[in-house]
């Protein structure tokens, strides 16, 4: 088989591949962190590079996606581009994105109550006169030492190290117990250190946060792209790859372990600490991204009737998962209420405590999946609304995530104005911006009830004077420009198109029927909740007022919204701080009372009602 | 490296070896299943084998240990020559003993009560109305399956296999439970075959019985030489090789697993069943049998104050050991008592009962290794004495184990009578014989008290005219033949040399001894034993009057002894059918009272005492 060089600029990266590779599989192998949303298959166009040799035929996807001046320039999809020749790529801005991943969230306080006990013990030394094997003596100082401990159990790999650590430790021992069981034997006294890590683990992102496990202290937070995103951008194309690639669920699961090995490594170099001083882990996910990090098919997930492989919490050994922290811990993985209302969902409840509120509070999580959960202490019901990535960039011309160079917001004075994350020339459109933008175009009048854009001779108020250059026509329909092509990054305009409006709308409409279908379920009126909380990365970033403009949440709640920052963080940190949360969080799963929205009676009619904007007054 | 051929004959095994190996080396690699008793130290002489080419130079050891007639027949020791040119050489009929080990035994009638729970259950199915996880559906339906069954716990492993198991099964599945934890999921309804394999794994023999765990039923019977006796005929050498060699430890636990694996496939085969019918193994063995077995160095049992690492009851999953069984099974082992008195010797209580015996018993298990209990449902006493592996055939000028061409009984008629196993002519004697020819001499008045040959001049009595030709002369001191070189099957004489009678003093002494020693500490005369149960293989082959005449045995209790035959074998079936008797085999193993001989105060003068022989009257 031919071997051809690819040489990535900037940076030099320089990799050998097989003929007939494609640019992406060769970026994937160099290590290079980037970003393909629609999973390779050349449909989002979003990962654009420029050949800089080596400019070969394009093909019919890329004619189709790409601009002829584009084509001409060499830029291609690396999606599609297969590697014939050495070539060498340059790597346009868009192809390293730096993440901007909310890790902030808004805190309350916890119990501290260990998982693990570090007990030390000064074990009997054997004699002539007392012949209790190394296992009784150690067993009979735990006894002594803890109370109430009952039958003490130990593995047989705990067995195999105990002989030689008892007696280089001259018998001075600290045990690790979970429970009654013996999950570690160390030399000397090492019950001051028990350190921890609580992972967030998204479809997009990951974050962990490094804590002491005796004083909540948080010792670092660190975070990445989710390694799975190049197989699919979304929890449905992980499933599918997951299911029809060979190996494909193996592949998935060793990505996020190896992402959560990498960023315990890094979290752990931040401390200056070692990681066999970190005891625990604790995970929440979505109920994909939970059975991907177990090994588990999350097969069952995408074809009706929608259910996942295990719903309950499980505590799981290190060993188990490969997972690199003393393999005398324990990994806590928090529990899903349903196949799309995951355990991020349970954290975020764990969080906001909503099973104890006496108020009625609306709970908003939009990542890459939107969840939705409405309740207080009498009960709560959840739905997952398929809100799909409109908001997260994805399916949107212009859209990016929130990272550097996109515009985040749009704001309508007498003019047009934006803000782009890290400053200079955007490159995209952020979902808080595409937001603001059809907000704004909603309160001017610009697009109709049904979202279209009105015919440019019925745009005659005087409000309008400041955006008359923004009004264009695209593809034969009206579009809205945010940026032309002088003022971006790459050259093209940015702008929303008919197309970008019927996206939100479906992306909105979905969630604003969760809702709606919710306050059905629990049998209340809008003006009965309390509080709106929004959680998640987006939920952080957008503003209420325009969410609330187009309806995305109910115009009467507008005053009632508080952003909570990353809360499945926050519930994770929990459950991995106090076994009694980790617990609690268990029941709370069990107790949420999961609506099914596909199968709610005229539930397609409610959808079909939310879509629509409501104009002023 | 230069390779050699090396062919063994008869048989035409073939086998290349690099240059410097040992012929000992070569017939393991070649799987020829041998005997090594000193480990391939030179030290025994026992692995003698016939160079018919490439006959070179002997070593030094070689010198010392053969004659020159063999010497020059090419005779050389296996584990001392090495292959330094293409051989053929000829095995010798002791080097391909067939084992004769003992696995019948007195079977007690134990209650039957499965470890594991076999529960069939059809799961509900999921649907738009039932959103609960594939796992949520296998527990709902087992708690209504099984009372009580309290929290239901299950492995990350099983519910990777859940989804898909579920689905080809079309909802009807088997659980296999142990207490509240789902050890596997099957197809189907399993329900009606739970088999399990109870193993007695000795120094040098293994013996596994294959039980249905319903019934109880045996299957059937499979044996092996323990495979580790190449690096050693003991357990002291056992632990020096795991201890000093390379990955000892590592080697000597792959061959008893290996061992135990190839038995289970031996068993499956004569019964017809399969590998994943087997759900259940337990293990007897002494204790440095069982720490290798468990991969748990057994260093520390051979020091000052020889202590175990671990004796309680331990349950492991197949696969923590690599166990050739159904995943979802359990290996149970027996706990021990002590450093040298072990789980073997537990379960040996278990098939006695002894705990709950109203009559004090006496009982012996003469092994590699001595084990004697003295006790009733007041208490029990136990030791290990140093028996060493004289009864075994070690040691001893003409010794072999109880195999085919063993002398396995001597009888002094009018002139001298023996038996040989399997008939011919002998080529050794086993312990049996050696026991019966030693009480032999005692009666006749050939040797003395303290063991010695009469000088011949004082053989005058006319009952000894029948023996005359075989009180001879050797090495400066009194001899007996057995057989001439005429008369056995290698052409070397058959004889009992002073030397050898003073290993048989040394062991029947310590074993006299440790009986003595328990009497004193339980605090009761010879006359209040009712009973002698003798255990294990040579128990069961020894004349109870040569026993007591050479005084292994005291005379007084000749009247009482019985043969329990491999109770170690019986106790380990106990266990592997009963949950309540591997529980009840804990309470034993704690409440027993350990002796330490070498620590009992004058052990030294019980011991030398009991060294000589009573003469009649």
């Amino acid at each position: 088989m031919n071997k051809f060089q690819v040489v990535f600029q900037p940076g030099d990266v320089n990799i050998e591949v097989g003929k007939g590779t494609t640019i992406m599989e060769a970026m994937n192998e160099a290590g290079l962190e980037a970003d393909f949303p629609c999973g390779g298959r050349g449909k989002c166009g979003k990962c654009r590079v420029r050949l800089m040799t080596g400019i070969g035929k394009p093909t019919a996807v890329e004619e189709e996606t790409l601009n002829i001046k584009e084509l001409e320039g060499g830029i291609r999809l690396a999606c599609m581009t297969e590697v014939n020749d050495h070539i060498v790529v340059e790597l346009l801005e868009h192809n390293k994105l730096e993440h901007n991943i909310l890790v902030a969230s808004e805190e309350r306080a916890g119990k501290i109550q260990p998982h693990l006990n570090k007990v030390f013990i000064e074990v009997d030394k054997a004699s002539m006169q007392d012949h209790r094997s190394d296992w009784s003596r150690v067993k009979d100082s735990l006894n002594k030492t803890v109370r109430h401990l009952g039958e003490v159990k130990v593995p047989v790999s705990i067995l195999r190290q105990l002989p030689d650590t008892i007696r280089e430790a001259k018998h001075k021992l600290t045990a690790v117990l979970y429970d009654s069981k013996v999950l570690g034997v160390e030399q000397g006294d090492t019950t001051a250190t028990m350190l921890g890590m609580a992972f967030d683990i998204g479809t997009t992102t990951i974050v962990g946060y490094l804590l002491d496990l005796y004083t909540g202290k948080e010792l670092s937070v660190v975070s990445t792209l989710n390694p799975q995103t190049k197989f699919g951008a979304d929890v449905i194309s992980r499933i599918t790859f997951s299911n029809q690639e060979k190996d494909g669920l193996a592949k998935l699961h060793k990505e996020v372990i190896e992402a959560i090995n990498k960023l315990i490594g890094e979290a752990m170099e931040k401390a200056g600490i070692s990681r066999s001083d970190i005891y625990g882990v604790s995970i929440a996910a979505n109920t994909t991204m939970h059975h991907l990090f177990l090994g588990i098919t999350p097969r069952n997930i995408a074809v009706s009737p929608y259910v996942s492989s295990i719903t309950e919490a499980v505590a799981v050994s290190p060993s188990e998962l490969e997972i690199q922290i003393n393999q005398a811990g324990k990994i806590f993985v928090l529990p899903n209420i349903a196949g799309f209302v995951g355990a991020d969902t349970t954290a975020v409840l764990l969080a906001t405590e909503l099973d104890r509120s006496e108020d009625v509070k609306l709970i908003i999580d939009i990542g890459t999946n939107g969840e939705i959960a409405l309740g207080s202490n009498k009960k709560i019901v959840a739905c997952s609304a398929a809100a799909g990535p409109a908001f997260e960039g994805a399916q949107i011309s212009s859209g990016m995530r929130g990272a550097a160079g996109a515009i985040d917001h749009v704001y309508f004075t007498d003019r047009l104005e934006y803000s782009v994350i890290g400053g200079g020339s955007p490159q995209g459109i952020a979902g808080s911006a595409l937001l603001d933008a059809v907000a704004g175009l909603v309160e001017l009048g610009i697009i109709d009830k049904r979202g279209k854009f009105l015919s440019p001779d019925k745009l005659t108020s005087p409000a309008l004077q400041g955006f008359k250059n923004n009004i264009i026509q695209y593809e034969g329909a009206g579009a809205f420009l945010l940026a032309d092509s002088d003022n971006t990054s790459h050259g093209r305009p940015i702008m929303i198109t008919q197309k970008d409006i019927r996206e939100l709308q479906l992306a909105k409409g979905a969630m604003a029927a969760g809702v709606k279908v919710l306050m059905e379920t629990y049998g209340i009126q809008v003006e009965d909740i309390e509080e709106v909380l929004l959680a998640g990365a987006f939920g952080n970033y957008l503003n209420p007022h325009s969410a609330c403009v187009i309806g995305l949440i109910p115009r009467e709640l507008e005053g009632k919204i508080k952003m909570i920052g990353n809360a499945a963080g926050t519930g994770s940190k929990l459950a991995l701080l106090s076994a009694e949360e980790f617990k609690r969080a268990d029941d709370i799963a069990a107790s949420v009372e999961f609506v099914e929205l596909g199968s709610y009676p005229k539930f397609n009619s409610i959808f079909a009602e939310n879509m629509y904007f409501k104009q002023n007054g």
